[in-house]
């Protein structure tokens, strides 16, 4: 049990485009995925959990008892636009090894379903953000490069840390073409207005007329879930989490 | 040599509940899980080595090496009630890693006799306790969790670290039903009274009268073995602890 | 490649006794190991590398690379006593699971060749240390523990850290008997006058009349190979070694 | 997914050399082997990703993405001389494991190629260095050792960190030949001088005449790309880390 994959539907898609909505910097991802599924009422299809999670149970307000775990959903369009694969999570894995496997699962099964593009989407952390945050981008290949920039983005320079720029990284590696959407944020907290650009600017990339007057809501509840999985934390609790470190020693 | 199962016998079992019942805060589970493995008389059938434990031996009194070890015992009830399946053991893994591969057999064994229902036992640590502490509960589903609040206990809110939240998080996943009992406790010790309402809230649960009067020894034998282990210590041992760090190396 | 083993001959032996031999507490076991192989010319049948090895080569007076590695020497006795397989090495593993993979492996390879019985030698760390130290043992089962006290050895009382406790704790899983021998030392050095007394001891055991004239020979080369490969260090060289902490970073 | 290698060709080689060339103390050997690539117009037959590399991606000026990677080039010689195949990379792994691991499969490709010598190259970290760095050698075997002296190099003295150290310990026990070439550097930045030696003397060795007038060029694009993936740090950038440390958490 290194990491494992529970598929309970193989989809058949058009030219699907993968897109990473993992919890990062702002959350943007994260939001954008949950607000995607939500809006466009996609299909769970995948269940992933790694040996790379935390080791814990979380529990809902009702007592339910929830696990870190990543999700796969799929969206056929009836649009005639390309189809969606949304990679949703409470959680990254925990190590380098885990992030590699669980990046590595995640594109063998797109891949599989015919999956030829990777979008992943950031946050930029800033100290300080304008209204109108500036969106960056990087690419598999000078092509896509040119479209993101066409899309308005500017040329992203630096480090792209986690599952965002694994998963691009490493689709690049595999001959697929991608790229990573990086929005100014400060980072300190779910980020509505970030994930409100990110989103806009996937909608003209993928011709897709998403409402994202709901988004607040999205936000809400990607704060909610991420607060009770420890990944927002404030002083407070930060104290207590160092004495948990002891967990189930004494 | 990732995670080793010796299975001696693979019992009949009739509907089996798997108990967690390995070394936690207050030390609740695992005097409940020996108590019951004497009262009930029950049988060891199977026993796991990881790689994920400590690499030492420890000493019996009279120079028997111990290892870290985890084991199940299975209990066939003659009145009707349905079948145990007990996971005891002296330590959990060290690392989440080890945690995922343990939980992953040990469910795996249980599922492949049939096993449908598992639960966790833990204590939950507080700064004060009652002499009748509250009892709390998280469960796989809604319709259990009504079946534990029946029984008197209280919603969790919170985190569940370890096993004891793992085995319950991955049997949802596994569509298993089960749930959590966490009883307050300071968890400084071996808190029998703890496990005393622990496995009193089970009993009701069960079906299952087990004479709690030689609780006490129980506990005291749990205090006893995982002294041994290091895992219960004081301050004066701590110190030597760090010194032993250097391990092999001088 | 987690433990690699390559096997040059396979001997049939008579009914042989593993002895654990690598660098620990005092270097007891490593200086007995390095005497017996050379005393008794035993017969390398098998290397080990383990990528829980450190990850450098050192060099020898000559200029000779050398790795981290394990090596299985064979006995075969002419008195008609119980041959020897004696493992011998410059390092333990730096992981938990790195130890339990190569102790596995070990003993998979003894028990193919009709091991039955494993003993581990140690030091065990005092402040203070007689000309003659004290011998503490521990076993798999109390018949043996008998034969181990009747050598003049006491109970051993605490903890065998690392290989020396793992491989008796994992014989006993195994079933296979075996014993831990843990003489008094300072730690320090490689202590010849201890290890003295534990080949003293397992000549006994063994009926085994082993010439100990040669021991601080044995001692001095053990000092120089474990220096060569960091396991003795002095306050400047430790300091050094925190800068070598980047390694192949600047 | 732990070690990945896409093969795209199995060039047919004469009695190949494998010369190791990733980022190390001074970036030596990778100044070294970017620069063979380029004179000796290598072609790449293969690409390697580990899980042990780091979880991100880079960009380039014009916003392409790059994963952290290891490449085999084979370089077909037109006078007579072995072919070589070169090592190239911008990181080591990052855990002793993902080291032996990574070793182990560029070992293995090597051989089915038909290599039997390994030869890598290093900084030797001084406080202080001449002009004319000295050059030092640690060899698999006498002859070799006989051999790398006649080169004008000095034995080496100590410990030979990372890959450079491993491959030719690994090598060694393989039954391969080969040796390490570690050069004087004061280790802080691409060190092209140290470069221009280390090259002179492996030259030596092959046979191989190379125009080394664009080395300075080599060792300025080897700063480049290893300023991009962190290996290469000013102290502001270092106190970024330390921020970063936190990754996709807030």
């Amino acid at each position: 049990m290194v990491c494992t994959i529970e598929i309970n539907e193989k989809p058949k898609l058009n030219d699907p485009v993968l897109i990473e909505g993992l919890p990062g910097i702002g959350f943007v991802a994260n939001i954008a995925a949950l607000h995607l599924i939500s809006e466009l009422k996609a299909k769970r299809f995948a269940e992933i959990v790694s040996a790379s999670f935390q080791d814990f149970a979380v529990t809902t307000e009702t007592g339910g008892a929830r696990s870190p775990i990543n999700e796969l959903y799929y969206c056929k369009r009836e649009d005639g636009g390309r189809d969606l694969i949304i990679w949703y999570g409470n959680t990254q894995a925990l190590t380098t090894f885990g992030q590699y496997e669980l990046c590595g699962k995640v594109l063998d099964i797109a891949q599989e379903l015919g999956c030829r593009c990777v979008i992943s989407i950031g946050g930029f952390k800033k100290d300080e953000v304008q209204p109108v945050p500036a969106i960056y981008s990087a690419a598999t290949d000078q092509e896509t490069m040119k479209e993101t920039v066409d899309l308005g983005t500017k040329v992203m320079v630096g480090h792209i840390f986690g599952i965002a720029g694994l998963v691009v990284g490493l689709a690049r590696l595999r001959s697929l073409k991608g790229f990573s959407l990086l929005v100014d944020t400060l980072g300190m907290y779910p980020d509505a207005n970030a994930t409100r650009y990110a989103l806009m600017t996937l909608g003209k990339y993928l011709d897709l007329n998403v409402d994202l007057s709901k988004l607040d809501a999205a936000a809400e509840q990607t704060k909610k879930v991420l607060e009770s999985f420890g990944l927002i934390r404030n002083v407070a609790e930060e104290k207590k989490k160092e004495e948990q470190q002891m967990r189930w020693f004494i």
